[in-house]
C-alpha cells in the first residue's frame, strides 16, 4: 500500500513549535509521508526563522513560499493571504498530497485552507473550536466551515465545533501537541543554558537566579489604533516592579508596527537595567525558562495552554486569548497597568500552580498521526442542521 | 454628514441578476453611495458579459478586476480567488469603503470576504444560511464565519445562520433580491420579444407557440469526474420527449469541460431539431421566459427563487440545490433520464404551480439599503456560544 | 563533481517543440541534470497539452505553474506575466538552479527572465536578435538585455545581439534547435501515419494523395483590431483556390479572439468541403506533413526555419516574421487575397525549394548543452559601450 | 479637444524627488492630465513614505498599489515586480492613460514597463541610456527596449539608446527633471531650518557650523554577500576624520540587511559623537543640506547628477554609479577606507567645485511635458539594424 502524503504547512514560528510532535510522529508513521511546507513569517529572518529550526531538527523541506507583503497594515494581511493561494495551489498541484494539513487560526492559514479544500483535497484543521478576540476569531471558525476534519485541542472546542454544524464524527478532541513538547519538558525541566549566551538579544542582563519574569505581548488586529496604548501598560507595570524581565518581540501582524514603536520607544526614555530583549528562542528552551521563571506576562496562547499543564503562574492581558478554557493558572487582567501590577504582586506568593490536563495530556501528536493514517479520505461535507 | 460608501462586488452574470435590486436601491437611497466593482467572470465575453449588461443599466463601475485563472480545473478556482484577494485589497484601499457586500456562495466570492474583513471593512453577506451540495456549500458558511452583517432570504436561513453562532442583531431576513425582479415582471409577464432575434444562440429554432422548457443544468464542483454522464441524462430525457427546449450554457466552474463537452458531443451525434442553445439572457427577459414556459430543468437557484415566486414548474436535479427551502413548484430527482422524464410527464398536467413568498415579497433590495444605510459600523465580532 | 543543474521553462505548445533536442541533449549531458518547468498554455487542454507530448516523450517535469489569465486581450497577457513571475521565484527557490533557460519571445517567457536574473541565477537565452513585428520585438530585445548568455539561431542574429551591447564572449550562434529535429526528419520524411485518425480534429477530410496546403496563421498582437479581417484574406485564397487545407489553430494571443471568431464564422458561412482544422500535432508528424506538403501558408516561425532547411515552399504572410533571416523558400506578401493566391499559384510551379543552412545544421541542441555545461557561470554584465 | 490622460507610476522616494518637476509640468500643462499612482516602498513608511511628501506637496493620487514583498531579498525583489505587474495591469485598465511614464531602473519600474508596454499603452521611459552596476544596469536597458519614448538625462546617455537601436525620433535630451530642483534651491540655498528639529532621527547632534559630511550609501545587488564589508570601509573612514557625519538610511533593496546590519553593529561598538543618522528628508532641504556641506560621500546617483550642478563635491564609492557621465565634482574610490579618507581629505581643500550642465540645464519637467503633449502616439517598434 502506497503511503499517504500528509501536507503540513507551517507559517509561522508559533505554528510550528506547537505543531512539532504531530510532526515528528507523521513522519515517523509507517503509513505516513511528511510533505513539509514552509510559507509567509516563518522564512523571515525578522520573525525568528522558524525555517532554520525546522531544519535543525532534522525534517526535509519539501517547498518554501515567500509571501508574506510589506507594509505591517491591514491591506498587507490580506495580501499576503492572496499571494499564499496562489502559490499553495501550484505547491499542491505539484506534490499531489492526500490530506493537507493546516493549523489554528493566525490570518495566512487561510490560504492553506482556501488552496486545499477548492482542490478538493481532504483538509484537516488543528485547534478549531477555541475563541479569542482578534481577526484569528474570524479565520479560525471559517476554516472550520471549510475543513473535513478536526483536531481540537479541548471539550470546549469540541463542542462548539459540532456546534457549528460539524459532522461528529468529523472532529476529534486529540488534545494540544503543543503539550506533548511541554509533557516532554516536565521531565527535566533545568535551565541547564546560559541564554544570554545561547540567543544574543539586546539590552541589560539581568541576574536571573533569584527569579524573573517573560513577556510576550502581540498586538490584537481588530484594536490596531491601541496597540502603543497597550504596551505601555505592561512595559509600565514590569518596569516599575525592578525584577528582571525576559521580553520577546511580538509576531508578525498589523499593529505590530504601535506595539515596536512603544517598546522602542520606552527603551530610549527609560534605563531599562532589568530588561532584556529575544527575538526568539526555541521551543524547548522557551519552555523550560517559562517553567522556572516566576511567570508569563501577556497574551501568547502559550500562557493558556502550556503553561496551564505545566502549572506556570500567567497573567494573561487583554481579548486576545478571550474564551479560551483556563487551567488553575491564569489571571485575567485589563491593558491596565495596576491590574497587571497587582496580578504580579498575587502570582509572586506561589511558585507554582496547580497543573490542568485540559489542553490534553501529551500524545495529541501521535493521536493526529493515526487519525490521519485511517480516517477515511472526503472532501465534501453537508451541515448538520 | 456624508454618505455611507457601499462598495458591491459583483463576479458573475447571476449574482448581477440576484443583486441588481439592491444595486439599485443603494444607488438611489439618498444616504448611500454605491461603489460597484466587476470581476471574475462577470467581465469575460465567453461567461455573458454581465459587464454589457451593468453598463446598459447605468450603472458606473468603480473599478474592473480581471482575475479569472484559465484551466477550468480547481487549482485554477482557488488560484483566481488568490488574484481576487491581491487585487481586491487595492481596490478597496483606494476605494476605502465604510462597508463592503458580498453576494452567495460561488468560489471567487470568498476573495472579496477575506479582503474586506482582513481590511476591518464592515462586511455584509447576502443570502448566507442556504444549504446546497458543492463547492459553494463550505465557501458559504465559511464567509458567513467572516461576515458582520447577513441578509438572508428566509427563515430557514435566518435559523441557521443564528445556530452557527452569529449575534442575532446581525441577521436580517430580508427576502431574496432576486424576487423583487420577479415581483415587477409579474406585473406584465408577456414575452413581448422575439428571443431568437435579440439572443443569437445556435442550433434549430424551435416553435414556442405551444410551449417549451427552459433547461439550465450547471456541474458539481466536487462531482468533476460525473458531470459529463450528469448532463447526458437531462439531454436524453428532453431530447425524448421531443417538445422545444432553450438550454443555457452553464457558467464557469472547474467540471464545466464535461458538462460542456457533453453538450456538444450530444449535438454532434444526434439531430436536435428542437433544441436552441443560448449563451445568456438578460435577467428580465429571462423571467419572463420562465414564466410563459411549461417549465425549468436542472439545478439553476432560480429554480428554487424566482420560479417559486412565479409558480413556474421546476424540475431540480441532483444536490446542488440540496436543502434550500422549497417553495410548491419544485420536483426533486436524481440524474437519471426516467426520473427527469416523470417529473416532464407531471409537471406538463398543470399550467402553473402555487406561488409562494418563502424567499420574500419582493422589496429585498430595499430593505438591504435601509440596513445598510443604518446599521452601526463593525468588523469584530464573537460566536455567541 | 556535482552536475549543474540546468533548469529550462517551457511555456507553450512551439516552444517546446522547438527546444525539445536541447532538452534531450541536457538531459543526456554527463555533467548536467535538467529541471524542467511547464508552465502557461503548455499546461492548458485547448492550446494543446504540450504537457502530455513532453510527458509521453519520456521528460520528468520538475515543476507546473498554472498562470494564464482568462481573458485572450492584452491586460490578461500582462496579468499572466505577472503571475509567472510571482510563481517561478518560489520555483526557482526551490530548485535552485545553476542557470535559468529562457526560449525565444513569447510574452509570458520575460517571466522567466526576470525571475532569473533579478535572482542572480545565470540566464540562457535562446534565439534572441532576431526581428519581428508585434510585442514579441519588445520582448525578445528586453530579454537579451536581461540574459547572461544568448544562444542564438542565425549569423544575422549573432551580429544583432552583438550591437544591442553583448559582450562577444557572451553570443553563440549554435543554430536552432527546432533543425535538429528537421534533420532527423528528413531522413525518413514519409508520411507514414493517417493524420485524421491519429489527430481528430474536425471538418472535412479532403484526400491528400494530389498534394495540399498547411496553413497556420496566429493573430498579430500590435494589431489586434485587425486579426479578423487578415484571416479573412487568407480564407477566400485557400478557399477559392479549392486544393486540400489542413487548418491548425493559433496559439493563445490577445487578439485570438479575432482570428478564431474568423474562422468560425467563415465556417458557418462556407461549405468548406476541402478544409480540415487541427488543434495541434506533435512536431515530429508536424514537419513530416509539412515536407510532404504542397507549401505551408501564414506567419509561423516554422515556414521561416525548418521549412528554410527541409526546402518546403512557404508563403510568408504579414509582419509577424518581418526581418528574419530568410532562405530561399519563402515568398512574402501581405495580408492580401490576390497576393496570397498568386504566391500560390507561383509555388505550385516547383515541388520543393532549395535547401538553406541559414538557420544551422541540426546541431543545435548538442551545442546548447556543451555550453551550459562549461561557461562560466556569471549574473552580472555591463553594456559594452 | 480632450486632455491626453498621462500616468506616472511613482515606486520609491528616490524616483519621485527626480521626477517631481515632471510631475508639475504634467500637471500644470493645459492639455495634459495627470495620473499618479503611488506603489512599492513609496507607500511605505521604513523607506520614508514618500507617498506623505506626494501628498503634502497637493498632487493627486489616482491610486495607490502596495506590492513590496518581505524578505529583502533576491526572491522578494522578483516577486514584487510580479506582483507590481499584477496589480498596475488592473491600474491601467481602470485609469485608461494615453501614454504611461516609468522612472529610471529600480527593479520594480520594470512592472510599470511591461503592464504598459504589454497592454499596447505607449510607454515613455525617463532616464535610459546610463551605465551603472548592479542589476539596475539590466532593467535600465532592458526597459529601454519595451519603451516608445526615451527621456535622457545626458548626451552621453543619448548616444546610447540610440545604439541599442532605438528610432532617433523616439530619443530626447532633456536632461534631468533632478536638476530642475536643484537650479531652484541655487537661487536661494540657505540651510533655512533646524535639520534636527525638522527631520528628528537618532544619534548625537554634532554642531554643524564648521562643516560637515552627507553620506547616503545602497547596498548593491549584485554584491549581496559584501554589502557589511562595503559599508564599513566608509563607517572607518569617516568616524576617523571626526568632523560631523549625518547619515542617511538607504533604501529598500536585497543586501539592505548587510548594509544596515553593519551600520547598526557600528553604532553598538562605537561612541558615534559626531553622527547623526535620518531615514529620510524632503528633496529640496536635501539639496539645501549637500549645498552646504563638505561633500556627499557614498554612491547615490544626486552626487553624480544633482550635486555636478550645484558643484557639491562628491567621493563616489564603487560600482553602482559606474559609466554615468560625470561633472567636475566627483572623485571615484572603491570601497576602500584609505581611498576614501584620501579623498577626503582632498575635497576638504576646495569649497566647491565648478559647475557643470552635464545633466540639463534646469528645464527638464517642462520639456518633458510638451513631448507627451505632442508625440505621435504609438506602441510598436522595431531595432534599427
Amino acid at each position: 500500500m502506497e503511503k499517504r502524503k500528509i501536507c503540513v504547512v507551517v507559517t509561522a514560528r508559533p505554528s510550528y513549535s506547537r505543531i512539532k510532535t504531530a510532526l515528528k510522529a507523521i513522519h515517523e508513521h509507517p503509513d505516513l509521508e511528511l510533505q513539509l511546507v514552509v510559507a509567509a513569517s516563518a522564512l523571515l529572518d525578522r520573525y525568528g526563522s522558524a525555517v532554520d529550526y525546522i531544519k535543525s531538527d532534522g525534517f526535509e523541506i519539501a517547498a518554501k513560499v515567500f509571501n508574506v507583503l510589506e507594509g505591517e497594515n491591514l491591506t498587507a494581511a490580506a495580501k499576503t493571504t492572496g499571494i499564499g493561494i496562489l502559490e499553495l495551489s501550484t505547491v499542491f498541484d505539484n506534490l499531489n498530497p492526500d490530506i493537507v494539513v493546516t493549523v489554528a487560526d493566525r490570518f495566512e492559514t487561510m490560504a492553506t485552507a482556501i488552496a486545499a479544500s477548492y482542490m478538493n483535497i481532504p483538509l484537516a484543521h488543528v485547534q478549531g473550536g477555541e475563541v479569542t478576540g482578534n481577526i484569528d476569531e474570524k479565520v479560525r471558525h471559517s476554516i472550520t466551515k471549510l475543513a473535513d476534519y478536526h483536531f481540537v485541542a479541548s471539550e470546549n472546542a469540541f463542542d462548539r465545533v459540532i456546534k457549528l454544524g460539524e459532522d461528529t464524527n468529523s472532529v476529534f478532541n486529540t488534545g494540544c501537541p503543543s503539550i506533548d513538547l511541554a509533557a516532554e519538558i516536565k521531565k527535566s525541566p533545568e535551565l541547564d543554558f546560559d541564554i544570554y549566551k545561547k540567543y544574543g538579544g539586546v539590552g541589560a542582563r539581568p541576574n536571573l537566579s533569584d527569579g524573573y519574569w517573560v513577556v510576550m505581548q502581540h498586538p490584537v488586529t481588530t484594536e490596531v489604533g491601541s496597540s502603543r496604548r497597550q504596551i505601555e501598560a505592561t512595559l509600565n507595570a514590569v518596569f516599575n516592579r525592578k525584577e528582571p524581565v525576559l521580553w520577546f518581540w511580538p509576531n508578525v501582524d498589523a499593529g505590530a508596527d504601535g506595539t515596536s514603536t512603544g517598546i522602542r520607544s520606552f527603551r530610549e526614555n527609560y534605563d531599562l537595567s532589568n530588561f532584556h530583549f529575544f527575538k526568539n528562542m526555541q521551543p524547548t528552551d522557551f519552555l523550560k525558562l517559562l517553567y522556572n521563571s516566576k511567570g508569563l506576562i501577556g497574551n501568547s496562547s502559550v500562557g493558556i495552554r502550556e503553561c496551564a499543564f505545566l502549572g506556570v503562574p500567567v497573567i494573561n492581558i487583554g481579548s486576545r486569548q478571550n474564551a479560551r478554557a483556563r487551567g488553575f493558572n491564569v489571571i485575567d487582567v485589563d491593558y491596565d497597568e495596576k491590574m497587571i501590577a497587582d496580578a504580579m504582586q498575587k502570582h509572586s506568593a506561589v511558585k507554582k500552580c496547580k497543573e490542568s490536563y485540559v489542553y490534553g495530556g501529551g500524545d495529541a501528536g501521535v493521536k493526529m498521526a493515526d487519525l490521519l493514517a485511517t480516517l477515511p479520505l472526503r472532501f465534501s461535507k453537508t451541515i448538520t442542521y
